[in-house]
């Protein structure tokens, strides 16, 4: 497993242990503390986020344990006045008193409702605030990135990730594609995440490839290939491809001369080493004076060998204009030489492809099959950050709130649970946060709360359906249910998203979702905020 | 070493196996090439960049070697005509004829100068692309970023990194930290990173911390406090705070009931926890009648005890303003009340801050001392990657060129040299490409060369100080010189950057430094972009 090096119990703030110290120090190392894991803003100017991470975050807990070398190492970096005792207490910290609930991952969530709440002694909910922050924040951020990207572009084109090399870092790289696939991609070019989780994998060849070639004679010294069918004797492909374009340049009217030579080498060599899937990129030169008329002899050629041709690359240029240009082209081969599948062949299109991008290939024509997207995928330009935090709300069974100046900072208190509330076409139309010792409002019945999102408006609504959102995930020191795989998670948040009113996804100015409070949880926030104004310090 | 796992063999783009695959099955596996890695704009804005990620670069290709489940899985993946020949190709693969020159790290660079250079046969070149992308993109990316906001800092402020829970994913935190300090941050809070690279780790205490404690009773249960002399009996430190509490707030004219008692117990349990490292967190609840009176009395209940506080830090609203009125208490506390190092209490900033922040922050008056960044240093929000590239120059000893119809895409051929010119004043004026069988200029003669930037203009120019720029790091697979450790490489950053003239340094609207390239180079280009344009398909 690729994380357990980077993912340790080190990998948190260093206030975590200077925290821990004091609650120690002064015998509060067995207080039970709940936090929750949300974030305040839905990311990307839109109303949903795809929930990710989660089960990195089972794993991390599951396996937490100092070992002797970073309690030697803590020792080091702690003031020396520190107590050996906090030592050994860190020796023997464990999360068998740790309770986690979550949101199952992949489901769509929404501003201010737990994704997370985790239960335990203070100290420990404290060191492992930064790494449950680190493994939810950006896997969160790319598989929402991803799924707007997907909403962007339809269900039909294929969608593949290329943002290894852009990503913060290797891990970066593998968590994006990781994310990006349970977002919506369909596959991704980075080997090491297709064989961690079974992504599929793609890719064919760069522009480095092709300018490695310099003439036709680098593919002369082993020109045969055999033909598809068994049995049949090997054929000088060189010379059929240098044939085909004879005919490919007459019938495009380019004239021979201004095809590069280099680049057929390129493509000839490719196609007798991948012969049932060669896959050109057509841009290294001229793309309509070279690459596709190339692409197309060598395609040609491989046809009356019984091969067919997978696709052809565009990484610059004008990729929409071109992607017509280049149908036109493979329609009239396929018309003139009798090859009816050369007028499908999929066309890829990729460099620096944004969301944007997406959304107008979509309100015009285009001949675009498959696209892969890079940087603006991994890095998530529009919002690098979903800006998670982790409240506390409850410290041995007393509420507690979070109050500040800036309004939008302040946190919801108290242990609670979440419902969700279904209509009756089937769709989720409120998340009601309640005290976790209330009783989950019926379906059929109408309730009324309190709008979270907006004015704090009275509701009065009734659900078709109402759906306990959080599950245990982790208590008494083990799993409560076995880890997901990639592709569960991936298929629970595409029937997640499926599921949400199209409104809510609107790339732009959607609707907001309603997240609203019960009665009793209002009360008590507007309680808590009085007695925090007016309370005095009592001196005894 | 926390890299060991993520970075192996596999972390490549697909398309690197099967163009290595074709390389081997057309008998090109020997070819040697010459890649150079370098990126087309500076990032940010700005005029310069750091370079960064050799080090880990260095480490991947030393160890560079497929095991035997890389292989299988290889094999899981391929097209099933892929031959068996290639996997033992694959299993014998190292990087003993790999040779790489490389800028040495944490050196100013600038764009289309190659950071690094690599040379070897084909196939081995391609499968390292991808890793050594993703190790230098985003480390140079981030060292900048941090080398920035030092430049908008000033030399004086001590520079925080605090970005670990909104990085990418874990190892894209601790390289963030990492790769922030080189560029010019004094500290982290990431644990992890503090250990692998001897970062000073910094922290104290999180709202959190503040918000579980519920009243004074919490921390009366151990109330004494032993002085720091030796031997001096312990005094009752919970009522010595309120004794103050009661002093400084007659002082500061704020009633005392507008004080939080919590807040208080919070400082107080602190203090007594670390009675020599107090720092406080003061804006939880009110920061001018609550955080300022509990810090500045439980401050001077440890004066009192023979302690000095660390410092008090802002995480709220308008941090240059509530500086400045919190430096005016702490003076006023100071005369009142004898204690001369009060008013020079560090005051400590975060929230948010940018390098915008920094720079409005150089041109008002402020009382602020240290500043935590976390977001907008580790995630580069301006321009989240730095767009690296790694561009074929040259095969079997053949100059090897790019061209597109995008000209700032095209590459410059074959296998250079770099120098950097210095002037009479000690800094560099120029980096000079040159093919690499030119004699480098010398000192004091006259040069005639070609401006790359902008127009394409002829420039004359003599240097004081000649400078090889390139360095051996990787030969006969060996390591050439020793790694370079954390701390090295920092200060090799700090003072390349301090050579670097103020104008090429400006964050806005800097001067562009001049790269230019030898006639000799310049020839080579126009013949090769002549040649392309006319080279015919030669059907022999």
């Amino acid at each position: 497993m690729l994380r357990d090096s980077a993912v340790q119990p080190l990998l948190t703030d260093y206030y975590q242990f200077t925290m821990a110290y004091a609650y120690w120090k002064c015998g509060r190392e067995e207080r039970n503390a709940v936090f929750e894991l949300y974030f305040r803003e839905n990311p990307l100017g839109g109303e949903f986020t795809i929930f990710a991470g989660l089960q990195d975050c089972l794993l991390f807990i599951s396996k937490f344990q100092f070992t002797e070398e970073d309690v030697n190492f803590l020792q080091s970096v702690l003031p020396p006045t520190t107590e050996q005792g906090f030592y050994d207490y860190l020796r023997n910290m464990d999360t068998s008193t740790v309770t986690l609930r979550a949101v199952p991952e992949g489901s769509v969530v929404f501003s201010k409702v737990a994704m997370l709440e985790i239960e335990g002694p203070l100290p420990i909910l404290q060191i492992l605030e930064t790494p449950l922050l680190t493994l939810v924040n950006y896997a969160s951020l790319v598989a929402t990135n991803a799924a707007r990207f997907r909403l962007a572009a339809g269900p039909e084109k294929r969608l593949l990730e290329l943002g290894l090399r852009r990503a913060q870092g290797p891990d970066g790289g593998v968590s994006a594609s990781k994310y990006s696939y349970i977002g919506g991609f369909d596959g991704t070019s980075n080997v090491l995440a297709g064989k961690l989780y079974g992504i599929p994998l793609f890719g064919s060849m760069a522009h480095s490839y092709i300018a490695s070639f310099t003439s036709m004679s680098e593919v002369k010294v082993q020109q045969t290939l055999k033909p598809a069918s068994e049995g049949q004797a090997a054929v000088d492909f060189v010379s059929l491809c240098e044939m085909w374009l004879v005919r490919v340049c007459c019938l495009l009217q380019v004239p021979q001369d201004h095809t590069n030579s280099s680049e057929l080498a390129a493509f000839v060599s490719y196609a007798m080493t991948y012969p049932g899937n060669f896959i050109a990129l057509v841009d290294t030169y001229s793309v309509m004076r070279s690459g596709v008329p190339n692409f197309c002899a060598v395609s040609l050629a491989l046809h009356e060998m019984g091969y067919k041709t997978h696709g052809l690359r565009l990484d610059s240029g004008d990729l929409v204009q071109q992607s017509l240009k280049i149908r036109i082209t493979l329609q009239a081969c396929a018309k003139e030489f009798g090859v009816s599948w050369f007028s499908e062949i999929p066309i890829i299109i990729s460099n620096g492809v944004s969301e944007k991008d997406l959304i107008n290939l979509q309100n015009q024509r285009n001949e675009v099959d498959s696209i892969g997207v890079g940087t603006n995928l991994v890095t998530c330009p529009l919002q690098p950050s979903l800006g998670c935090v982790y409240k506390l709300t409850q410290v041995c069974g007393k509420p507690r709130i979070k109050l500040t100046e800036d309004r939008e900072k302040m946190t919801l208190p108290g242990k609670k649970t979440v419902c969700r509330l279904y209509g009756l076409d089937g769709s989720p139309f409120l998340d009601l946060l309640m005290l976790s010792d209330e009783p989950a409002p019926k379906a059929g019945e109408e309730i009324q709360c309190h709008a979270l999102n907006g004015k704090a408006e009275s509701l009065r609504v009734t659900a078709a359906r109402v759906e306990a959102l959080h599950r245990v995930y982790y208590q008494h020191g083990r799993l409560s249910q076995s880890l997901c795989t990639t592709s569960e998670i991936k298929r629970h948040a595409l029937n997640s998203l499926n599921n949400l009113h199209p409104k809510h996804k609107h790339l732009q100015n959607p609707v907001p979702y309603q997240v609203a409070m019960s009665l009793k949880l209002r009360d008590l926030l507007n309680d808590l905020t009085k007695e925090s104004k007016t309370i005095a310090h009592s001196p005894e």
